[in-house]
């Protein structure tokens, strides 16, 4: 059987979340029904991140088997034509040998968070950005983000219900920017880690946002690290903000 | 009674445009509606421009007229409050002399158009771009748009409704841009005049990308404007990749 690896992008709103779930709507599940329309099976796609209920995509790393030699550009066209109106696209297809699997050779995953400093809300980029109505002190935070950098065990931004069977990840890169856009300051943060415990990126976000805001110091977050307590987490921010921007691979399948 | 200009920001999706209807949704319907809640009686509001259905704005300008001494942010606040949850913001608000009118004080409208070129289907910007499959040749549609600067009669970018006394317009800004996003080749228009045919924007863009898929050439667009002929005019293209982006005047009101 050929197998494809697909480069998704995503609107996570409507979904709850990308893994399949019998019967909520999820990312897997419309991608798995599309595949259907053009086998007509049970199709089972494996993705290098199980995106959370409301996050968003702009590159999740997927592979399918199929029995037909599909083009890569047919196939994707197909995908996305039985796709619609959901707000989810295959941006990249192409074939991959089977020794190729988008979760477990995935050597780092790429996430990218979005926050909008203003007081007015939000039109166009409303559930594409987290809004806060305060600026944020970026050199502030971005110290804050250095003491989290590199191997530590990240009890203290892991969700309670994470699977992951260690609390020790290494994070390497923790980089925030502030753009001046169109519509108003943002704050964007470039995140990458071979894997991530759950909620980890929004933990991160979310505990930042305290440091920039001035309620917490670098100092604060170093302590919450070496805390390995989840209660010394600042609040998880929510997931609208969320893109799982990219997925690198040892040999990456797409240009 | 003290006058505000208002700045504001819009997605236009839901609205039958800006001007107030009597039983459609309407954006200036939208904010008289929340100006009423603060000071229960008729308003009527004046914007620099009336844009159409599904048509956008960044940076769209008001006035309204008030009984009391609001201060500029408790208004802006109160209004976006009332607001909610239509995709309507005020961005600004600053007190403005009784001389100042939102229209008629106009200078120089500036409006925004964004295509997004791809195959795949637009997801986080559904709604916000106009998508075409194919890319432009973005250095031949700026030789022609240059054909439509200055001074023109433009009755063939002109809707057969537009109710302006003359069709001679001044185009003072015609620039087209090409921009790599997260999500694709997105070609912006940055157009801007003192004032507006009717579909002007949208006639221009719509004939503009016929030049860029090699439909029709820069002197084929001479040849359409100087027929002054609505028939010669390309297909004016859809209104939601349109924003009405700012408006000048002589003493600008926002910093």
């Amino acid at each position: 059987m050929p197998r494809y690896a697909l480069q998704i992008e995503y609107n996570g709103a409507p979904f709850h979340g990308w893994q399949r779930q019998k019967t909520l709507a999820s990312v897997q599940g419309a991608i798995e029904d599309a595949l259907a329309k053009l086998e007509p099976r049970t199709h089972n796609i494996a993705a290098a991140g199980r995106t959370d209920k409301g996050v968003h995509a702009l590159g999740q790393v997927a592979h399918c088997d199929m029995e037909r030699d599909w083009t890569p550009f047919r196939l994707s066209e197909a995908v996305n034509y039985h796709l619609k109106p959901a707000p989810v696209a295959i941006v990249n297809c192409v074939p991959v040998p089977d020794t190729f699997h988008a979760r477990f050779s995935a050597q780092e995953r790429q996430y990218f968070f979005r926050i909008l400093c203003r007081r007015a809300p939000a039109t166009h980029q409303k559930g594409l950005v987290w809004q806060i109505k305060n600026k944020l002190d970026i050199a502030t935070m971005q110290e804050a983000a250095n003491r989290l950098l590199g191997e530590h065990d990240f009890t203290t931004f892991r969700s309670t219900i994470c699977q992951s069977l260690s609390p020790i990840k290494t994070m390497s890169r923790l980089d925030i920017t502030q753009v001046e856009t169109l519509q108003g300051t943002e704050v964007h943060f470039d995140v990458r880690a071979r894997s991530f415990l759950h909620n980890q990126v929004r933990s991160f976000v979310g505990t930042l946002e305290r440091v920039g805001s001035g309620q917490m110091t670098p100092d604060d977050v170093t302590a919450a690290l070496e805390a390995r307590d989840r209660a010394a987490c600042g609040p998880v921010c929510p997931p609208h903000g969320l893109y799982l921007a990219g997925v690198s691979y040892p040999e990456m399948p797409f240009s």
